[in-house]
């Protein structure tokens, strides 16, 4: 089955459990501004400004420009279709009287981006569009709808997140050996990339300049940087954050290596350490992680595991979901920050995948980090990542 | 110099014309949910909640999560650089405090796809961050500002916009000679995509599904469907609207072939009278294309030319502008629809790039359409594209 469809399906289910009585997506322009939700349920992009209503009923109504109808018509998503040459808002007002709601969820979102794909300027027009409805004051935050449809993973879509990383641990064990001293950390990229173009179908999770990142040494520039023209030296630690999109569904894991200075075997103890308390608090939160903990909860483990054996704690979320996109919606593995919002005390539900990412420094080496991906199951989590268990010494 | 900081080099001006005391560009996931305004101001992308603020003194203020700044800080298009850890308020209202403007512009727009890239969501988040200081009530729209800078093209912005149509009217010129009867929409589709790729450093100007958009025929499915298997008959009018990338620039044109019955040598009166209108149309709103008159007035010249012929008016504007993007944000030369809002009465500048589409259908043999591409010059306009002045016959 087709994966728009699969999830157009999930759709009635999850409206009735919220009480939701229309889900509406408003756009235009989507492949310019382009809501996420559209990638979930709608599956193509349109002009004009567009309607598209979903009911608890399962009824599925578009309302486009004219000239976006026949593309949407060869879909074959949408069971009705309403074409517009003038406006949208008449049709709109006139299938809102036939439904007649009594809550509209919209995408908008304070806390989670993947909900918050309607633009400022197009919730203005919605509200001008529904003047002299009662529909305008009906409208409300369509965020808890598409944390449920987008996080409740199918079997399908688990197994191509599981596939994603395999393919993405594989171009890692081939660029082990490749690794040498000397290199720049743009150079290692390009290794990966090269690496990942031997793999048919896939391309970078995200954007170019920062996928894969590749950071060494105790000057790297932080999580968020591209790769530089730093050259690895004896001693540093590396790490890479890397991603591949593999049929429309991603992976997102963080490697840790270290470079040998002459006459070592294994690293020194402090490396050592760091690498194993990154290992052991992923462990912690893994084995905490099941249906029913807040993100804020899960988050806490491993920050505490790390800030008990004496570093800083991360300055950032212990994780993420992942799906068609590396940030995959709300709910977060993060603590009560302000810029997590309300996200901290969402709580974890089965079926969603998470990407677990603790990272400390090592002073005078490096990060270290390891970034595997779970899945929620029924009473805990299963690995979709085979996780680095060694530190890799180069 | 790079285009990013051409580009801001020109808001100082503008922001100082428009009595704009700071431009607030407000974001977060911008990879996810792109502000198109990023790719002429920020020229990367950024994680967490951010803020980039411009004002008429020239100062480049970026406050952005810690992780962000170091990739933002090798960019070096931002003098003053603000990291946080917890959240972007507090440091916004420090610096909002300081600028003390009276009039902020924010990015979100009624009729400007181009100017509405703030979501919903933060919007709701910056009136929240800031509550307690007299800024909420400050803000206003940043669409005139951002119109003014993306449409006033630089004269290397033009040479970008005329070189994508130049290898686009090669990509044409080397497609006619591979046509003929009983190849489909998606066959011709194929073919100009092969011909783009023997070009170094071309991708498409818009989505894939819709661009190459191949149409033949009288049963043809409309400007915004993909190709489809249509086989292409003698008789058939075909025409094809197709655009490149060319460093960061983009092109958008549309030409129109017909296909000789056995025995034609030439395209039968109807064919050939439709196509002469349309090229007629587009000679006669070019023009009258110059700074100072408004879109709608440049859409009626090109509308009644046709209707006054006989042909019933085509439903869409005759035509956007283009630069970094196919459709390029306001003006728009459109006619007084509601879904164009306020935008045929913005008046054309010096500067910008349009296309100029117009079409019309020819019955039992298809849609006859050209799209060339004018820049606006101090009482006129110039060709960008070598235009389409003789119907195709294959």
């Amino acid at each position: 089955m087709d994966m728009v469809e699969e999830k157009l399906a999930q759709v009635p289910a999850i409206l009735t459990e919220m009480g939701i009585d229309v889900w509406l997506l408003f756009a235009r322009e989507s492949h310019t501004l382009h809501d996420p939700c559209f990638d979930l349920v709608v599956g193509g992009d349109v002009t004009w400004q567009s309607a598209f209503l979903l009911t608890p009923q399962g009824e599925r109504i578009a309302i486009v420009g004219s000239l976006d109808r026949a593309a949407l018509e060869m879909r074959g998503l949408y069971r009705e279709l309403i074409g517009y040459v003038g406006g949208v808002s008449e049709e709109l007002r006139k299938v809102l009287a036939r439904l007649d709601p009594k809550r509209i969820a919209i995408n908008f979102s304070l806390d989670d981006t993947m909900s918050d794909g309607m633009t400022h300027g197009m919730y203005l027009t919605l509200i001008k569009a529904l003047e002299g409805t009662p529909y305008g004051a009906r409208l409300e935050s369509s965020d808890r709808v598409v944390s449920a449809l987008r996080g409740r993973k199918s079997a399908a879509e688990r197994a191509r997140v599981r596939a994603a990383c395999e393919d993405t641990v594989a171009i890692f064990d081939r660029l082990t050996p490749r690794l040498r001293v000397g290199l720049t950390e743009k150079q290692v990229a390009a290794m990966i990339c090269e690496e990942m173009e031997k793999v048919p179908g896939l391309t970078l999770a995200w954007d170019p300049d920062h996928c894969p990142a590749v950071f060494t040494g105790p000057e790297s520039a932080g999580a968020h940087a591209g790769p530089t023209d730093r050259v690895i030296e004896a001693g540093h630690i590396m790490n890479v954050d890397f991603g591949v999109k593999k049929d429309d569904y991603c992976s997102d894991l963080q490697r840790t290596w270290y470079f040998l200075r002459p006459g070592e075997t294994a690293a020194p103890e402090a490396v050592q350490h760091g690498f194993e308390t990154i290992v052991d608090s992923i462990r912690a939160a893994a084995a905490f992680l099941k249906p029913g903990v807040t993100g804020g909860e899960v988050d806490s483990v491993a920050r505490n595991f790390i800030t008990e054996r004496g570093y800083p704690e991360y300055p950032h979320a212990l994780g993420h979901q992942i799906g068609r996109v590396a940030h995959d919606g709300a709910g977060l593995l993060c603590p009560h920050w302000e810029r997590y919002g309300a996200l901290p005390d969402l709580r974890v539900e089965k079926d969603q995948c998470y990407t677990l990412e603790p990272r400390l420094t090592v002073e005078g080496h490096g990060i270290a980090t390891c970034e595997e991906i779970v899945a929620v199951t029924e009473d805990g989590c299963e690995w979709l990542s085979r996780a680095q268990e060694r530190l890799y010494l180069v």
